[in-house]
């Protein structure tokens, strides 16, 4: 650690010398690029000339570290993994930071590290960056946001306008280890539990995609989970989405805490999981290239697309082969969950 | 206004309906553009084959609406000056907000309405944003960062590294009207004053310099104000800067106030200004182009870099004829003002 202070003041984020020796001792030391240039107002991009994808994500989880990773690494997660479910290669980044005047400054450095080497690991550059100081009291000790500049590489269209009556909808692992190992990491719980959270890159499993016919959708259930992407399908194709419950697959252990706590799994969410809707004649090869991926062994078909009387809806057929609706979220399970 | 609910509340935040009427609603109203696609994960951007650049900022400015702006024409106006500065025309903007648990959405629609408002008469789109809900207590209301897109249209190279011994600095407007009218505005002062925050786009400034040869450097000067970014230059090029004081142009209303609280308006952060590192014998030119656009009509040459014996430094010729040093800024006269 090189910073003189042991915490942050808001000095930290005046414009001058400190702000200064923030981004360059704590920032950019860990986050080194090409592109990077603490000094410029606007850096140089490279981009092929071809399709480009851009999507923004921001991140106030609480604990900002938890079993399995940190709000460092969340910060790349989710926003690559926006560009990942589109179909595209994640190329550069942006970063703000908000910290809240008095943050430990070692717990920066391991967020920051965390962060470099989620980024590293995916081969994406953080290009640009700006740090604030927040008041002590008003912030959580630090929010994050990233923007995510990716290169389009799915070689056939991507999209809800793809889905069609009867494809089938494949999940690339077991729903809500993020949220549940979060929420068992918050001391209020009182709860303890080995459960990991499943953040981390999908691009792995994205890219197998690319070697399958029929892939119309992908996308990765965070905020609100499954049913989150199931209303948005049936909303924007006017079809019903028709999850069969014995499919889904959820872990023993966050299926307890969820019994224990009255949460329901499918609105939790996940950080490293795609939905994928795909053609049914290619919905084998699909989960088999899901399946040989790492964080994909435990992938699923868990339901359908379907055309059905009366308004499109999501329904779950369960274990003993009742038919649950599932409304759209609306409170709160879990907040700062992500 | 369409939001059924007149205050956010953390369901707001949570990825099911009232997140998705939240942006909807308010967001994606004012925002509206081919790009925006609030289904999409990633969305398509459109760049010419050419130079692209690259950057980011944050926003907390408190009040969170001021004399000649709010943090939503702020979001647009701080990142397109960074793109126009670096010479580049702004194309795209993603944005980020969190919202406090509580917030009026009265306001919040006022101020996405700025937003709007200033990325319309930029001619930038807001092509990606993501909402959080912070819980009441851990946020300012709203803190906003936004990333933007540009295409590179300075015919010649611009950068710290272009700057030569003997080279004219000017600045296209009064120093400080930002920084004194957003201090003003708070309440806690119990002061109040006709100062006007410059908070605006430079782009007809910048795009006025693109005629003129023997433009090395421009920069915004924001936090930290003309003397940080005199600092940068030092530092960078190792030439001392050499303000001359009599030309430096602050409003007798901006001094008045600095006599009256002791602060120095060298330091405080502009909005809607340019410093520019000019090759002398190009320097009238660039003060008549300055001139002649709206908001620089008040441009003054303000001193020159130059080769001194000893460490490069920033040297302010005062009134009398006097010499001071000004010291990279360190404690934090005016916190929250961006």
């Amino acid at each position: 650690m090189t910073l003189q202070d042991s915490h942050i003041s808001l000095a930290h984020g005046n414009g001058g010398r400190f702000m200064r020796e923030l981004i360059d001792e704590v920032f950019a030391r860990h986050l080194a690029s090409d592109t990077l240039d603490t000094t410029a107002d606007a850096v140089r991009l490279s981009l092929p000339g071809e399709e480009i994808r851009f999507t923004t994500d921001g991140f106030t989880v609480q604990p900002l570290e938890f079993p399995g990773g940190s709000i460092g690494s969340l910060a790349v997660h989710g926003t690559t993994n926006d560009l990942a479910v589109a179909g595209a290669d994640p190329l550069y980044l942006s970063l703000n930071a908000f910290i809240e005047e008095g943050f430990d400054v070692a717990q920066l450095e391991r967020i920051v590290a965390d962060l470099g080497r989620a980024a590293s690991e995916i081969g994406v550059s953080v290009a640009a960056g700006d740090t604030k100081v927040l008041p002590r009291g008003q912030g959580g000790g630090i929010y994050l946001a990233t923007t995510g500049i990716g290169v389009l590489r799915h070689p056939t269209p991507l999209g809800m306008k793809q889905i069609r009556d009867g494809d089938a909808i494949l999940v690339s692992g077991p729903l809500g280890d993020h949220g549940i190992s979060v929420m068992l990491a918050r001391e209020q719980f009182g709860l303890r539990g080995d459960i990991i959270s499943d953040a981390s890159s999908v691009l792995g499993i994205t890219c197998a995609m690319r070697e399958v016919p029929g892939i119309r959708f992908m996308r990765d259930p965070t905020r609100g989970g499954l049913v989150s992407v199931a209303h948005e399908i049936a909303r924007a194709t006017g079809l019903t989405v028709a999850l069969d419950e014995p499919a889904i697959p959820v872990r023993p252990a966050v299926r307890t805490v969820c019994d224990m706590l009255g949460y329901d799994p499918y609105y939790l969410a996940c950080e490293g999981r795609v939905v994928a809707v795909v053609d049914p004649g290619s919905a084998q090869d699909a989960l088999s290239a899901m399946r040989r991926q790492s964080g994909g062994e435990l992938a699923e078909v868990i339901g359908c697309v379907r055309q059905q009387s009366g308004e499109a809806c999501v329904s779950l057929k369960t274990e003993v082969g009742g038919l649950r609706f599932l409304q759209e979220l609306e409170d709160d399970p879990l907040p700062r969950i992500c």
